[in-house]
């Protein structure tokens, strides 16, 4: 699959989007790498992210997981594109604890309509990581507004 | 499928769980309706729940879809029993905005360990309904700790 | 949601469109039922489409779903249109036994581009129905080659 | 994840169930690798296989997908295990069409009830590989009948 950008300013772009999305900020979340089909995105695992066992909840390790692959599809848009989740798929597989968790999003097809995503969230202690959740995207293209 | 409580306090496990998952008031969610094999949450769409284009996050809608499935699992397990999301997928149908949305689960498989749910949400403007998602996940019964 | 039909032939269009599917005349299926934005196929179990434990195997399940659902959301596509499957999700709930089991396939969205369908298979015994799958499935309406 | 094989005849073990599959004799379907945490299985496309536009169907790509990830899977379990499907997911990303469809499944995350395993399909023409299908596939252990 090509990853070559077709938006030269494709950085920019996520890094604007990113930074306005309101939940981003209530969940503390921190885009750690942008670049042409990959994305991270970070979390701080704090008592206001929990379910009831006090492990990150399940919907915001699916919240940046979908952000992530969101925008990975989105560096390899044209210029003047926006990206919307039509579908996801997240599968937990171990508790979401640990200093942070990231997610990594990247792509698997690029279409002209539709882009298909797969990302993978670890849970990192000190240089330990565990695999803890797996999700598929399926996002779809719409021209950005104004 | 038997929608018979096993637990008969079922309706106050599922509170006290849900006080207890602390994204659900960093959300601003509500738990408005409990009742064997269905549960109801919603939430007030805010900038802070936002995704970039001010509709609620993917992620939140899903985080909702998802408690709003979970706690129906719980509602039909037996006393002592916390769930956990196995896995979920959810279909984003229509932008998620309004005074309101509020996500709708319910069981559609109560098995002696996994348990299968599937929700909607709809977006609540005044008496207009839009739906705005679906959901299917699956839940795992664990023994509480302590 | 509307299940007015754009397309008047849209029973033949189903119909024709089944019976050029070589993989349902391979398993036997028939379809049962087609209405606006909905569609029934069946088949009879026999060892040929078995698992290891002598039940429907699971693809074959999901492939009288699939169809159910894709030609459910065939129904409400304008004339010369075609229907692919971009992403589908299955549950399975109980054993596929009996004297033959029903995939009902529903349209829950249609859009210009895309269409959301779910559906639920039943494995039937003289008249007992036993739910045995469940399906969400993402389509895309493409225009009929010549 | 550890791939250490508990049954040290994970691979007849496979073999015997794979045989066992009327599906997979109809389908023409052949076994074409089997290591620990590691199954492929492939399928020649035939008309008797195709959907509306003589492409390999959605099912049939599935199944082979389903059957991979659900040995993958097997192998990693203690002997007199069965694996059932819970539940899978399959993105669809280009038209299985080609000399051999070949599917590979493999272990994500092993546990003592649940699997989750990941796949790909692969259209093979010449050495030539187009990526067609990704899938993710939940597992269940059960007790191997007699």
């Amino acid at each position: 699959m090509s990853t070559e950008p077709r938006n030269p300013e494709y950085a920019a772009t996520v890094r604007r989007s990113f930074e306005a999305q309101g939940v981003m900020t209530l969940l503390g979340a921190s885009l750690v790498e942008v670049a042409p089909g990959h994305v991270e995105i970070e979390v701080v695992p704090r008592p206001e992210l929990s379910q009831q066992q006090s492990f990150l909840h399940a919907g915001v390790t699916t919240t940046i997981l979908d952000s992530a692959c969101g925008y990975a599809g989105l560096t390899l848009m044209p210029a003047g594109s926006e990206v919307l989740t039509v579908e996801l798929k997240v599968n937990l597989l171990a508790p979401a604890a640990g200093d942070r968790v990231v997610a990594r999003g990247r792509v698997v097809r690029s279409g002209r309509t539709l882009t298909v995503a797969q990302g993978d969230a670890y849970a990192v202690t000190g240089g330990d990581e565990v695999h803890c959740a797996t999700i598929t995207a399926t996002l779809i293209r719409v021209d950005a507004p104004g």
